[in-house]
């Protein structure tokens, strides 16, 4: 069950320096040096980018590279009505929330009712910088409510890179230590397990394991999961969390949705991934897209979850909130809807899942296609169907080396993991299908 | 020893609403809906802002005020350079630290020497975007690399809004608790204590509890401090800080200098604040005035202390070392060296010093002028010399209806905390001490 140290899905690995151009093995040194040890680049050969534009990005020479991976730029790299509203509101002001702006009031009432149930409602928002910010103040606020400790997640989440969110993130690997009070359930396999029973099989296990804690003396706080579990390998089966947020509720535990990966119209058929499961959190925590490549994140939260945290404590972040990160969110919102994204996802995600499913029809490597929306993981197996990362990692370099960018991800580094811009199009689909197409081709000729 | 609950110093009470402007309560109610009980405003008649240039604010009916304490942008309101910088490169590229980029490297090339020491010599940088989100990583590191839990701060410090800072952040009040393996020692208060001994007196209180960690089964991983101890009441006396980062070492913990308010020429006499006290830092934390407002943040690190965490687990931080970040930051960091403000804090803190001085000379309620280079404390007394809170909540809104803005800090909250911008200028100053004197004379007369 062990991994070896600091391990992590299609990284670079910085003893092979051999084989890259003089320019990138000195580039990687100068990084070696200058930021050590702890940071990971992609790729066997990685990419130096020097400029974006939509779904494209560009290295020093000017070659071209398809980019189905960053779904930090849900609008494509440097989309203009984004880089105007924050050069616009950095030359007014850009400054904190202990004075009153209009901007952050705005956008909050842009926001909170699309939440749907009782956030949506009568609910608040917070903001921060970052998801991991989003998550463990989401997790203060559940520990100060509920006076418990206990943390429930799934088997390979993450969640982030603070000390607290690092330890309910195992997807960090062996030697990032799991806290005390946290527990793990298995995420809903819909490939090795039967897509009938997942949601119970999930709820039983967290009830277990919300006993369990109480038996340690303490009881379970709160019960977090990205919907499409990305770490966990990417299940997109809908109607899952229904029966787990009511076993989470009657442990008196509260449940947190991560929307940092499926929400703001990742999935298509929803604009937040919860909605797809039918449930009504205590608190949505949202990160990555929401401000197009601008450092803003937040949490949204039903008004007696937070009340006795209000009254005891505060919440400031310089940051979090201010002038230009409002900006930048509103713009990006105010275009998701504009340009029709999630209408747009929709077409395209079924578009690439169908390309990816025909595919899996002649490759019998592939074992399973899955996912929702623009969020898609491709399984590759061996002949016995047990998983195959070397497969799954010579098809991402192949596919760099092609100058399409993907990853994989999953506790057995074998799935793909396709993730593109929200603004993917069909061309940019079928230039991806037929990159993928010859890369198998030549694997598996 | 109790504070009421959620108290802070300078916030509006929200319960307060009569006899501010329809607008303002207007606007109050409609944060406290959409924000609710966590955030906080300042002042008893809270400030909308809609407008920002150099030193100064302005209201949305144009009214203009001086801002003598927002640190976050050293360079002054919405400076041409840093707009201009984000701009550019927000249209070019805005990605992440998982593949190769010029900017990052070169912001850590120009930054890395001037920390001097061993830092300066080999250290590496590692960019998150909140002196929060660089404390948590600083002590994540520091607790893997020695293999123990306790954190000694200062009796009221404060260093992030995370679960893990938050627990080494006394200043949030009595109702956020503060970690099992935390320990806390007396600021080295140069008024109520003798100047003489202020660094031996903090250096045995920090062995007695590293003492204590180990008693109970752990140890010290690492000592923290603001060198300007801003929240405990601003301190500045220099050269503090040698005997006790000799005590950390001592018991083998590391020696974090979180340089969020004192570093980037804030104190005028050296870049960073611990070089005013000649210490070595294992790890050094900084934030807020990194990117003059935009979210960039990070620390500098020993190589020694980063390695075996470097091996064993990894940091990524989506939007911490992006392009854009560092754009701003390099804009930042060349605007302070070409205009030349660190000299500028030394002869604008001595003039502001000076005038702060002769008020006290005139109003004996005045019982101390301190601090350093742009960081000024202004500790407020009554006649038998003990802390008046009052005085100092009244001079801090007096101030802010005549349109100066500053605030208050300290454990007696009875300290004046002045704090602009790096590119205050002479007129400012007089301004300051101007409207100042007017406050003191009305209340003193």
């Amino acid at each position: 069950m062990s991994t070896p140290r600091g391990k992590m899905v299609n990284a670079f690995d910085p003893a092979s320096l051999s084989g890259l151009s003089a320019e990138t093995a000195e580039a990687i040194r100068r990084r070696q040096r200058l930021l050590g040890p702890a940071y990971r680049l992609f790729y066997k050969d990685p990419v130096q980018v020097s400029r974006g534009q939509g779904t494209k990005l560009y290295d020093r020479a000017g070659h071209e590279y398809l980019d189905a991976y960053n779904n930090v730029v849900p609008l494509g790299h440097c989309h203009p009505r984004v880089v105007e509203a924050v050069t616009r509101q950095m030359q007014t002001l850009c400054t904190h929330t202990r004075y009153i702006q209009d901007g952050i009031l705005y956008y909050a009432e842009s926001l909170l009712p699309g939440f749907g149930g009782q956030i949506g409602a009568s609910g608040h928002m917070m903001f921060t910088c970052t998801g991991s910010e989003a998550n463990d103040l989401a997790m203060r606020i559940a520990r100060h409510v509920t006076g418990r400790r206990g943390i429930i997640c799934t088997a390979e989440a993450y969640h982030g890179n603070s000390d607290l969110t690092a330890s309910f993130s195992p997807s960090l690997g062996d030697q990032s230590p799991l806290g005390a009070w946290v527990r793990r359930v298995p995420a809903p396999d819909s490939y090795r397990g039967d897509p009938a029973t997942l949601g119970q099989r999930m709820a039983e296990a967290v009830a277990e394991h919300a006993w369990e804690l109480k038996r340690h003396g303490d009881g379970l706080a709160a019960f977090i999961a990205d919907s499409l579990f990305s770490s966990d390998g990417i299940f997109g089966t809908p109607e899952v969390l229904g029966p787990v947020a009511e076993a989470v509720r009657a442990a008196g535990g509260l449940f947190v949705a991560d929307e940092v990966q499926s929400g703001f119209a990742r999935t298509g058929a929803r604009f937040w991934g919860f909605q797809r499961h039918g449930v009504d959190p205590d608190i949505v925590s949202m990160g990555k897209p929401m401000g197009n490549g601008y450092p803003v994140a937040g949490i949204a939260i039903r008004p007696e979850v937070i009340a006795e945290f209000g009254r005891d404590t505060r919440y400031f972040n310089t940051f979090g909130g201010n002038g230009v990160a409002m900006a930048a969110a509103q713009a990006t919102l105010d275009t998701i809807r504009d340009e029709g994204l999630q209408e747009n996802v929709v077409r395209i995600g079924a578009l690439m899942t169908e390309g990816l499913r025909a595919l899996a029809a002649r490759f019998p490597a592939i074992g399973d296609v899955r996912g929702a929306g623009l969020y898609l993981g491709v399984e590759m197996i061996l002949p016995d169907g047990s998983p195959d990362a070397a497969a799954a990692a010579r098809i991402v370099n192949d596919l760099r080396a092609r100058r399409v960018l993907i990853s994989a991800t999953g506790p057995a580094a074998n799935v793909l993991k396709i993730r593109p811009p929200l603004v993917f199009s069909a061309a940019d689909t079928d230039r991806l299908l037929t990159e993928t197409e010859a890369v198998l081709a030549a694997i598996y000729r």
